[in-house]
C-alpha cells in the first residue's frame, strides 16, 4: 500500500495536507526572532492557572482550540488524536486535552513528539484511518527546569551548553482536502546512544540520533540535501548543531547549506542570554507551527524534512551512571503531491 | 480501507496475525494462579541488575528476546516497533529495547500501554507498513510503588482498595503470515474522568473509561457480550470490576458472564494479600500472553475482546488536587479472520 523501502522509511501514496496548524508561546519566546510568527503569545507564564503543571496543559489546550478554530471544525470533528509532552505521565497533554472528548493515543517521544506524532498520524492517514486527525505537545521552561534539574528558586547556575526549555505549545490537523502543504512521507527514528551522560549536554546527546534519521532517509529515498529547502532539526542548539554536522560530514553528507535549527533559531542567544539555544516538544513544535508552515503556505519555501530530536533523559537513569539514549523522527513536508 | 463505524471504531479488511507473544514474570507473580502459563519466571526481582529501574528494563528486554526466539526472527525483522510503560521517561522501554536497534515508537498509556500498542500496531499492518510489528512493555513493583506511592522502605500501610503492581511484561510480534488468532479490529479509547483523586484506588478510576470504551465497541460493531467467550479488563481487579458492571448495567449491558480481569486472575488475594488484585502494564500484557494467546493457540476460547485500561495519573497533580483521568483502549482477536 504505502511505497516502502528500508524498513524505516515511507513514501505516501495518499498525502495527507495540512489542513491547518498553531502555535502558541509565552513571553521569553515572543521576544525572540520566532515571536512575530506565533498565532498566540501570552506574557502569563501561569497562562491563569495556579501551578507550572496547570499552566502547561492550559498551553497546550490552546494551541489544540486555535489549531480547531482555525480548520472550522469541532473536537468532534476528530476521528482520533496523538499527543505527548516532556512532563511525567505526560500530564502536559493528558489533563490538556481532557475536556475535548477526542479518542486519544499517548505517545513519548520527549522533545521529538510533534514528529513522532506527525509521521503516525499522517501514516494512519495515507491508510485510510479517519477524516481529520490531530497532533499537539507542548513544554513549559519551568515544569521542565524543576524535573530535570534544579528547582527553579534553587538559582543553579546554567552551563555554557544548557539549552533554554521553552515554553511553547504547537499543534496540527491533517485532513485529505488537498490543500497545501503535504505530508509525503518520513522516516521512523531508532534509539542512539552514544553515552553523554550531562543533562545539560542534551544538544550532544541527541546529534547522533538527529544524523542517524536524516542519513537513513536521504539514503532510502535517494536524495540530496539540495533537494530540500530546509532540512530542520528540532532542538539540537548550537552545541548539537555543531556536532551533527561533523557525524555527517564524517558520512561525506553535507546539510549545512540547507540546514535549519529550532533551538537556534528560537531566541536571539546574545541578547536573552539562552546559552545553547531553545529546546523542549513546544520548540521544534511552535517553530514549525509558527515559522515554517507559515513560510510554505506563503509560498517562500516548498520542500522540507523537519527531524525533530529527543532526548529520552531520565534524571533517575541518569543518578544511576547511565548514558542518556535519544531519538529523531523525520517527516518530510512539501507543496508539491509528488 | 479500513471499515471505520463512529470515529473511534476499526474493523480490519486485512486482519494481522499474532505471530508470536512472550511472557516473564518474578516471583509473586509465578505463585499465583497465572504463573505455570508465562514463558519464564525469574526469583530474582532485581533480573541481575543493581537497581530497580535497570531491573524492569532487562524485563522487558528478556520478553522481546523471548518473543523474537519464538518467531524465529533477529531483531534487523522488525520493522518498528511500539513501547512504552509506567516509569518517568518510559525507562523500561527506551533502555530496555535500547540495544535491539530497532525503529522505535514510544507510547504512553500507563496500564493500557499493551491494548494500545497492539491496536497501533495492528491499524499499520492492516494498512500494509511493514512485515513484521513489534510490542513491548513491562511493570516493576519496585519501580512504581516508590514512583506513585511511598519508598519501599517507608513500610507504609496499604488500603483495601489498593492494588498490587505487578513485575512483569509482555511482547508481541504481529506479521501477515496468517496463523491463528488475529487482529480483527478496535476501538480508540478517550479520556474518561470521573474525579477520583485517591491513588490508592486505581480501579475505581479506571472503572469508566472501560466502560466507555466497551460500550462503544459494542455499539459501533452491533455485537452483543455473549458473541465473545471473554470480554477482558486489564487490570480494574476486584473493586474496579464491581464499579464497571455497575456503569454498564446502567446502560443496559451486561457483560458480568463473560468478563474476566487480569488484575483479579493474576494472585490468589487471599493467600498472595494483594488487597484489590494486580495492576500495572505487565499485568494485563503478561496475562494476555501468558494465558489468554496460549488458550486462544490451543483452540480453548476463539474469540475475545481485550480492553486494558490506565489510569494516567501524575502524583504532581494528584498533589496539585486534580483527579485522575483514564483511559481504555480495545482490541478485538479471533480465531478467525472473518
Amino acid at each position: 500500500m504505502s511505497g516502502e523501502k528500508p524498513r524505516n522509511t515511507f513514501i505516501f501514496k495518499n498525502p495527507p495536507s495540512i489542513k491547518s496548524f498553531a502555535s502558541v508561546a509565552s513571553d521569553k519566546e515572543s521576544e525572540g526572532p520566532m515571536g512575530k510568527y506565533f498565532d498566540k503569545c501570552d506574557d502569563d507564564p501561569y497562562f491563569g492557572e495556579d501551578t507550572w503543571e496547570k499552566a502547561e496543559s492550559r498551553l497546550q489546550k490552546t494551541a489544540v482550540q486555535i489549531a480547531l478554530h482555525k480548520a472550522g471544525l469541532d473536537a468532534s470533528d476528530i476521528n482520533f488524536m496523538f499527543a505527548g509532552d516532556l512532563i511525567n505521565q505526560c500530564t502536559g497533554s493528558t489533563y490538556g486535552i481532557r475536556d475535548f472528548c477526542i479518542p486519544y493515543f499517548g505517545i513519548f517521544g520527549a522533545c521529538s513528539t510533534m514528529a513522532e506524532g506527525l509521521l503516525l498520524s499522517a501514516m494512519m492517514m495515507n491508510a485510510g484511518y479517519g477524516d481529520y486527525l490531530l497532533n499537539s505537545t507542548s513544554s513549559h521552561f519551568s515544569t521542565a527546569e524543576k524535573q530535570f534539574r534544579f528547582p527553579l528558586s534553587y538559582g543553579g547556575q546554567r552551563t555554557p551548553t544548557a539549552q533554554w526549555t521553552c515554553t511553547a505549545s504547537g499543534s496540527i490537523i491533517l485532513s485529505h482536502e488537498d490543500t497545501k502543504p503535504y505530508v509525503r512521507g518520513g522516516t521512523v527514528g531508532t534509539v542512539v546512544d552514544f553515552g553523554i551522560t550531562d543533562a545539560n549536554n542534551m544538544g550532544a546527546a541527541m546529534a547522533p540520533a538527529a544524523a542517524d534519521t536524516i542519513k537513513k532517509h536521504l539514503e532510502n529515498t535517494g536524495t540530496k540535501p539540495e533537494d530540500y529547502d530546509a532540512i530542520i532539526t528540532g532542538d539540537l542548539g548550537e552545541v548539537g548543531s555543531k556536532l551533527m554536522n561533523e557525524l555527517l560530514m564524517k558520512e561525506k553528507i553535507d546539510i549545512q547549506s540547507v540546514h535549519k535549527d529550532c533551538g537556534v533559531m528560537m531566541f536571539d542567544g546574545k541578547k536573552q542570554d539562552t546559552h545553547a539555544g531553545g529546546s523542549g516538544c513546544g520548540c521544534s513544535a511552535s517553530v514549525l507551527c509558527g515559522y515554517f508552515l507559515n513560510e510554505m503556505k506563503d509560498g517562500n519555501i516548498n520542500n522540507i524534512l523537519f527531524a525533530a530530536t529527543g532526548a529520552l533523559m531520565s534524571p533517575m537513569l541518569v543518578q544511576q551512571g547511565e548514558s542518556i539514549p535519544s531519538i529523531s523522527h523525520l517527516v518530510h513536508i512539501s507543496n508539491s503531491k509528488t
